[in-house]
């Protein structure tokens, strides 16, 4: 409408319109605490001043090498400051930061920093034997800076010379760079992917600086907040927490491995008041050895996701001091998209009831702009009646901008105007989705559709089962069956296939009981997702 | 950098990209919680399903009126519900709200009105005696619609119909409008001036929705949140409070008129956790007559800005069980741009020495981009010593659009790419903005700078002394001396001049002791300022 008074002389210039970006958060907050405690890794303790002179010699240091804007810089590393520090000293530059997998072997290494176009690789020598073929066998020739963390001695020295020393040649007052406009990437994150190669999705700083103030607003940090790195800063960027929890002005509390006695030592120690972590991590906790385990000295709230948290492991650890959040995200969506919004009338259900609620994906988070379950074709939205299945959707400024070189698979992804997830869902009256299986996990038994998940959360509530998964098996009558992986936990007591297949048949439909039950270790994702793709493949020959 | 990988195949699209805007906050909050108590208005209470369907009501029936994209809609209302969903239901017409300071005269209405071209008027009867003749006077020729309180019946009904019948001619789930782009605008707010026309303010639904995130952020608002609306919602549409409590999912409790009895009854009887006022309005219910006071059941957070709450208020708060918050902004920063954000090392201070910390304007609101005292010409900073004076400028996206018709004064204020504030501050070592005083306000006597703030807040601690202001007077010798204004509490001992003097003598150096002191009550604008320049020509007559 031109012509307009209120779009006519009221352009955006300097002084009203900037991109948003994480990295203004950080140098506001150290420009208002600079003295507040930023960063804790083993005995290492700094400030948010220390912390911004840091990002900004790393960014200097990358600078003076030719790092600058559309550029890579790759990092492998546990949850350790240089990790951190890159989340802001690579974009700094007007690079894209990739943070690797560190379970990644090399091939899976030396795809990514071809794909990728790699300058810089920043690695820790813990994973030199990994890193090493990589480098041989990439198609890059990144420049390697090594991490050589006191804290393991572990691997080899690869590099051209360490992290510290690096960034000792940059400047701390180092004259950074804002984005040009908000849509320029920041982050490149590569799907860990069941088959084939990854996709690499890429993050702008307006949706990662969006994402970093839902996660505030969902989880209520705070200044005196202290998050200890449990979830893999790789994994979205530790699901934006790097860039929300500086933003809040919060103290991360580094963590070089995942490990129940170092969880709660480190809660102890550091006053802990937030973690994340998949189910697994949560299980972890909940079967750790007495001896280990140290009960909080206050409430540890607790955001999980990348699997619906099986109820009796909710229970389980609100029982110990922790307070349990259900966030639902994906790679795509910079981590979490939804999260099960805790509604008042659940006060007066019983633990089990509670967990059950709370095991629901739920509601769009405070940044998402929408969220449907829908027919993947037609879109439309399915009644919420809390059995009709559909795709869900969502849309909204925390959506990836697309997958790096593969127009196809980002067009796929956005047909239609929405974010395909590729989760197959319900809606309930009360609004919550609750997601019944990927797409290529459903089981179909004679016709009828078995959720792998719902059969999945009766297993866990077996008294001697610790971790299951169920997937289809060809079966020549029915077509498909649920066919149970599970493993028992420390100390169990002796029990067989059919002892499990009674305990599900007084739980369950008939038609949904695990027609074959497995016992042994189950192969995992690097994060830590079971790999069903493997299990179907033993299930198809057995 | 065409070509670039990362802004390649990689555009924004309606999956990853959509307007910024408070009203998917009003959409989320209501499918999230709806059964949750959003408003409150005397006896009346409803949740966030019913509030959402009265501003979707509201903006069909005003769609229904043929107001779109571009159009005016002036309210002129106290703080009452129908004032805080047209800040929703008015903009998801695509129209812009504005807001009319309820303490402006038939003049100025009549002014406003025209110059922001209002379509519609909606206004409370209780102020039919300044409308009516606002209304012969304008060249707008506006469709009113009367608000008819049950709660007060003053005045006459004006309009072709009253609001509640307006909009039940509204459909509850009317398809609104999202803006086509986040510079849309929203809001138009007029500046209060002290001489001349009033310049229009106009908001952006990006810088709405990012200052209400500002101040749940800020101010900690929450889902449990129970906010007094002691601010007007006029002011800034509430310092954008109007926004933020909706999108923390906190209860708004409306208030008609600010009086002490009113606000601590409703503190008690609705839980009250935030309010918001300027120092006038603390300074009142400390001075509130004892049959009138309650101490609140838990401690209320309150955001006080304006002006620099005098010490002695601070202290007389925090005693009372209010934590005072000090804010500062301006209309054109949507409200709040800085805070005084607390310091660990503050509390080992005493309660004068916190004070004194508290009463400084502070450091960058959250989601500000900067803010810098400088030299107005050059855009130098000045030294961070406590002592140089410099002009305070800020810059972000919570900085308004512009002026409305006037690119003179928008050209003006934004020049060198920062927004000029007009005030006068110091940078002090720690990083804190303190202002000394408006541009206008200072006083210049034998060539020295004399800050009136700085004499007002010795005289705020006088203990026979309720409100005070200090001006320039003509001086024949210095050019100019300090001549103040002050009124005495109530049941103030007897107290003169000379006293006056003699105080000061006690607390501050020779040349800022005034010269004069005079005893009455303070003109006060609109907002509750005190007018410094009907002062200053009182003075200009001694």
């Amino acid at each position: 409408m031109t012509g307009h008074p209120y779009d006519t002389d009221l352009e955006r210039g300097p002084a009203n319109h900037v991109p948003l970006t994480p990295l203004t958060q950080l140098q506001r907050v150290a420009s208002t605490w600079p003295d507040k405690l930023a960063v804790v890794h083993g005995a290492r303790r700094y400030d948010y001043g220390e912390f911004y002179a840091r990002c900004r010699r790393l960014a200097s240091a990358l600078a003076a090498r030719g790092i600058g804007k559309g550029d890579t810089v790759s990092v492998m590393a546990p949850n350790v400051p240089a990790l951190l520090e890159a989340h802001f000293g690579v974009p700094m530059t007007g690079a894209v930061l990739n943070a690797l997998n560190t379970r990644l072997d090399a091939r899976a290494i030396a795809f990514t920093l071809a794909h990728a176009g790699s300058k810089i690789l920043i690695a820790d020598r813990c994973f030199s034997a990994v890193v090493k073929p990589a480098l041989a066998e990439t198609a890059a020739k990144p420049l390697v800076i090594d991490i050589d963390d006191p804290l393991d001695s572990s691997g080899e020295l690869l590099g051209a010379c360490d992290y510290e020393s690096f960034i000792a040649s940059g400047d701390p007052e180092f004259a950074w760079r804002m984005p040009d406009d908000e849509w320029d990437a920041i982050a490149l994150n590569y799907t860990s992917g069941t088959t084939g190669n990854p996709k690499g999705v890429v993050f702008h700083h307006r949706g990662a600086a969006l994402n970093a103030i839902g996660q505030i607003l969902a989880f209520q940090l705070r200044a005196d907040t202290s998050y200890l790195w449990t979830l893999p800063m790789f994994h979205c960027n530790g699901w934006c927490y790097t860039w929300a929890v500086t933003a809040a002005g919060g103290t991360h509390v580094c963590l070089r491995r995942v490990e129940p006695k170092a969880i709660f030592d480190s809660i102890l120690a550091n006053r802990v008041t937030h973690l994340c972590g998949a189910p697994i991590v949560l299980n972890m906790l909940v079967h750790a050895p007495d001896a280990d385990r140290k009960a909080p000295a206050q409430t540890v709230q607790v955001a999980t996701g990348g699997a619906a948290p099986p109820s009796a492991v909710i229970e389980a650890m609100e029982r110990m001091g922790f307070r349990v959040h259900h966030l639902y995200g994906l790679t795509e969506t910079y981590g979490p998209a939804a999260l099960c919004a805790w509604q008042d009338e659940w006060d007066t259900l019983d633990k089990a009831g509670q967990a059950a609620m709370v095991a629901r994906q739920g509601v769009a988070y405070p940044t998402l702009d929408a969220l449907m379950v829908a027919d993947p074709d037609s879109l439309a939205p399915v009644p919420a009646d809390g059995t009709t299945i559909g795709e869900l959707m969502v849309r909204g400024n925390t959506v990836m901008k697309g997958y790096l070189k593969n127009p196809t698979a980002t067009a796929a992804a956005f047909a239609g105007g929405w974010f395909h997830t590729g989760d197959l869902a319900v809606r309930h009256p009360d609004g919550y989705v609750e997601i019944k299986d990927r797409s290529k996990d459903i089981i179909i038994s004679g016709g009828e559709n078995i959720s792998s998940l719902e059969v999945e959360e009766v297993l866990y509530r077996h008294p001697e089962i610790m971790e299951a998964a169920v997937v289809a098996r060809p079966d020549p009558k029915w077509g498909e069956s649920p066919c149970a992986f599970v493993t028992l936990k420390p100390g169990a007591k002796k029990t067989d296939p059919d002892g499990v297949i009674a305990y599900c048949r007084a739980h369950m439909a008939h038609y949904k009981i695990p027609r074959t039950v497995i016992f042994g270790p189950l192969p995992k994702t690097s994060t830590g997702k079971i790999q069903k793709f493997v299990l179907r493949e033993r299930a198809a020959k057995l």
